[in-house]
């Protein structure tokens, strides 16, 4: 395993630290428990949306945690749920009398611990559970893993909380970005957990994993590297099937880079994914190309298609300064 | 090789397709030949800064092109110069009256094509050459090579441009932010050129290669792996020691990825790099980690040093609108 790091005990607080020097004017690290939260005051009475889950996604969530977006982001071990400590001193620093919306990925650990969280803080049903991953059917036993669609949630109710909705609308307008989007992934190589020290899981020299998630577990499918043409092809019709949108709806697209894979790579898988849904009448409003949700050191994409009406495109749209998105502030 | 391709032949072409439709309200998209110029418009008698490069180091240079950045970026096929026709039809595409400026790292075949261009543009020494990389001696046969450094000269000279700086003014400035930028990589991994279809160089499981440059050729030495402040001590110290800042002086600190090292790694990194400098008695005023001058898929950073007084800082902070910087727009 080479990466920088001093041990791998230290590997979090050292990078917590680092990220909080470095955008001391965005956020603020607290430490025993850990959270970062933003900087700048809220309204009085604005709803306060705290994320979290696991760390070795960066950005995803702390990256997303200022003005416009996320009031905090509870980091856990890499590839590990936080704590429900964590999510408790979270949301008695930045709940502002408007009441706190939990926006968790669909994972086992990160769904129990927000829930008791919940318990705790005597609110339940706070919580949007992100499932946007196409890969596994939607009946599966545990639901749908929440991947990089987790952003466009997190960005789109945080306009509005910050635009003043109150904690119901907020909710009710996170779950139909839930319902209006979709992911699926590709690898071409697994990630080496720094606790672990070796990759996850193996590849052949001429193998993609088709249907991974962003924890280093196998897809669903180990096949012979296509060509990108071919690749973009399974992965948009996956998510097509899925959303089934209608000529003319106006989406976002999102191709996520997993850590290791060049933009150069990137820009081209969009423009393929574009291609195939302006086929279908679709009006591509707005796009997103990036490491956004990473899976540490995997090489491999993701992409995702969310269906955006005026309303949502308005908030995706609205005024957003956090350490890694930022428009219009 | 895994990348996500069609062909190596038209990779280049269809990338710059897809960054030009992911982007089109910022930039347009020129073939025969290829650039990437900003789309909105300037105001007349605005100097235009045209940078550009081999690709395989996005988002450098076409990402910065836009608002308070770069008029146009000449890409070229991977780690290869773009050619004088290029940068030719680029300025005569860009030049608004206020003359150009090329912005060029110090490569032999970069150097020579734009020198090239500015003659057959009839306007000499219209050009700033990077040469931020202090793992060379500064009496090196072809001088020192251009990296991360680039990117800030490109961010303060498009804001003074913005700001209605003649040509002469931008040239001073850009030399000013040339002077006091220092940066160095250490490499993890090499690359691999899709062109080649392997890594450029091998390394150990257990070394890693210091001083490198961003296409994929050896540093100046393989060293075993140390640990990540015993990294960061080596790279800061060589920077300190070409710069030599007084103490209290203001400074900005880039902690740059190579393309595959994890975001965690950078800002540990840079936290440690930050704590270097501090101790030293720097401001650091200002920072940027991320993965912004890449060498394809190679895992390393480099940290650069730029030394800002007050006039600087202010053209840093400066409104810029590209695809991967943008702020205060």
């Amino acid at each position: 395993m080479k990466k920088f790091l001093n041990t791998v005990d230290t590997l979090l607080a050292e990078s917590l630290g680092g990220f909080a020097k470095a955008h001391a004017d965005i956020v603020q690290l607290h430490t025993e428990p850990y959270f970062v939260r933003r900087k700048q005051p809220t309204r009085a009475g604005k709803v306060a949306l705290i994320s979290g889950g696991g760390s070795g996604h960066e950005p995803l969530h702390t990256g997303f945690v200022g003005t416009g977006m996320l009031d905090a982001a509870c980091p856990g071990q890499v590839f590990t749920s936080p704590t429900p400590d964590q999510m408790l001193a979270a949301a008695q620093a930045v709940d502002n009398g408007g009441g706190v919306l939990f926006i968790v990925k669909n994972y086992a650990g990160d769904v129990m611990n927000f829930e008791i969280a919940a318990e705790m803080l005597d609110c339940p049903n706070a919580s949007l559970f992100i499932n946007d991953d196409v890969s596994l059917p939607k009946n599966h036993s545990t639901g749908r893993r929440g991947v990089a669609g987790t952003l466009i949630v997190e960005k789109i109710v945080g306009a509005a909380a910050e635009q003043g909705a109150d904690l119901a609308t907020c909710k009710a307008l996170g779950e139909r970005v839930i319902q209006a989007t979709a992911s699926m992934g590709v690898a071409l190589s697994s990630c080496t957990v720094p606790a672990l020290g070796h990759p996850t899981f193996a590849l052949g020299d001429n193998e993609m994993e088709m249907g991974v998630g962003i924890h280093g577990e196998h897809g669903h499918a180990t096949l012979p590297l296509a060509s990108a043409s071919a690749i973009v092809e399974q992965l948009a019709a996956a998510i097509n099937d899925d959303l089934r949108p209608a000529p003319q709806q106006s989406a976002l697209l999102h191709v996520n880079g997993f850590g290791a894979t060049p933009l150069m790579e990137l820009y081209l898988i969009y423009g393929l994914a574009a291609q195939y849904w302006q086929h279908q009448g679709l009006n591509i409003a707005r796009s997103l190309v990036g490491n956004y949700t990473t899976s540490l050191d995997m090489a491999g994409c993701s992409i995702t298609l969310s269906l955006l009406d005026d309303e949502l495109l308005a908030l995706w749209d609205a005024p957003v300064h956090t350490a890694h998105l930022r428009w219009g502030c």
